[in-house]
């Protein structure tokens, strides 16, 4: 039956950094299900850096914005989909959804764990996280690593992932609490707060064997610091570039350090999770294994 | 027995553009053979993009220069190089050198071609353009190719491989003489000359179907238009950034449109011509039978 249903609408697009009044709640119907729909509550959202270029072109104005979000089945006309099933779709920001199949995945929930480490660790930012170090990064045991935003949905799987692979791992983050947790929980090396040091001094003191691979977040300011202490075919897999999102035309902060990657023979490689599909089975395996066992 | 030789010495560091008086022509004794030595007589020098990094660290100052040099034995008494014998050496920037070997080899000039080409096309910067584009930037036949500085050394090589490869190339360079030398002589498509027209409006015009091979020699203004054009998978092989040469510290002009390797998941490599020694017997035979043929 319909029922009224509350969601998150984009009214406005951001001019620089999006502010509340960009967006509104709204009070809207929801049609009944129709033959070969089903509807779902959504349960997680995800809330990601990659969905601010959206905001500037690509999210429709005075509709439900779009996001990654797990929901479970409440009410089924779609035989593919039963009553109770959790699963993965594009359609956040909205607590119900009615939705075809097209764009949504069932999820099979490890009942030893919450379903919402589908959404990071075991999900997409895992993935990336996963596949930028190991396949773009090409990220071998014991190297010297740098991930920026490393207390972030990717970084904080990556500087995970690299030590449990044995790796010398440098993480940067934005206060000294996400410095505390880098070091005292995760186990990283070194932790810079880039809003307490400059970042490239801060990187040079951390680094004294370089750094073999930098996990790219941010662009701008970091990668700046970062290639001139890149080691020689030094691999930089970039899956986001922050400083930029903000500014929307693909402009990016400067980085003037760019001549480094020759002497170096350096490779600065963007990528998005859909380019290493052959790492999924190994990443389901490995890293579930990972999660459950405390890793 | 000794002899006076001419030498170009550096003597003073250049300060941003090298100037005349950072050098001095001396006139310096070169001693007698000694056993194991022998004497060439220099014939041609390249003077090359990649030297002016070398003039503010490496090169010592009061010496002559190092540089890429082919010269001809005329005196010996090492048994592995006879009088007459064609070497290929790094003791540029003199008439005469003595050497012992170390650093020096033989050349087999092709009797049909002039000894230089051994020193650009069959040369160190004829490999570059070679395997610059085949083996980093992975070009297919028929691909959209971008090459800056295309009527450089190592530029004008990159364009007749990407022709003979049957791609749609581009070439910039800085005069309308140089851009007639590429669509007539070298048949590049497009010959941008951007001193003329800004880079980044003159390239989006000249590449409707974007580019999948940007052939960097430059960064700086050039990598910041070439950026956004990039195609899906794109790749940028880098081998210069002669907009960084002049300010030593590594130090290359802004380049601010970096984001665009994220969904592009482009790829930026930086490389040497050692970086593929494997392609080097290839090179030999296509590159001499393309130059005897004329192509």
């Amino acid at each position: 039956m319909p029922i009224t249903n509350r969601e998150v609408h984009l009214v406005r697009r951001p001019d620089g950094m999006p502010v509340p009044e960009d967006f509104s709640v709204v009070e809207a119907e929801l049609p009944d299900i129709a033959p070969g729909q089903f509807r779902v509550r959504n349960l997680f959202l995800s809330i990601d850096p990659a969905m601010r270029p959206r905001l500037s072109a690509g999210q429709a104005l005075d509709e439900p914005m779009a996001g990654g979000a797990i929901g479970r089945v409440v009410q089924s006309l779609n035989p593919e989909f039963a009553e109770g099933d959790y699963v993965m779709h594009r359609w956040s920001f909205r607590e119900y959804a009615n939705l075809d199949g097209r764009g949504a995945q069932k999820l099979a929930v490890d009942p030893a764990l919450s379903p919402s480490v589908y959404m990071h660790v075991l999900g997409g930012s895992g993935f990336v996280a996963y596949g930028g170090l190991l396949a773009i990064g090409k990220m071998k045991d014991g190297e010297q690593v740098f991930v920026s935003t490393a207390a972030g949905s990717v970084g904080s799987v990556a500087v995970q992932v690299a030590k449990i692979h044995d790796c010398y791992v440098i993480g940067s983050t934005g206060s000294d609490e996400k410095c505390r947790w880098l070091t005292e929980d995760l186990g990283v090396d070194v932790a810079i707060n880039y809003k307490k040091e400059p970042i490239r001094s801060a990187l040079k003191a951390a680094a004294p064997r370089g750094i073999d691979v930098y996990f790219d977040n941010v662009g701008g300011d970091h990668l700046n610091a970062a290639l001139p202490r890149m080691n020689v075919l030094g691999r930089i897999p970039v899956c986001g570039m922050i400083s930029a999102y903000n500014n929307f035309g693909a402009i990016s902060d400067p980085v003037t350090t760019l001549s480094n990657i020759i002497y170096g023979r350096i490779t600065i490689r963007g990528f998005v999770g859909a380019d290493f599909p052959e790492l999924k089975p190994a990443f389901d395996e490995e890293m579930t294994a990972w999660v459950k066992s405390g890793r």
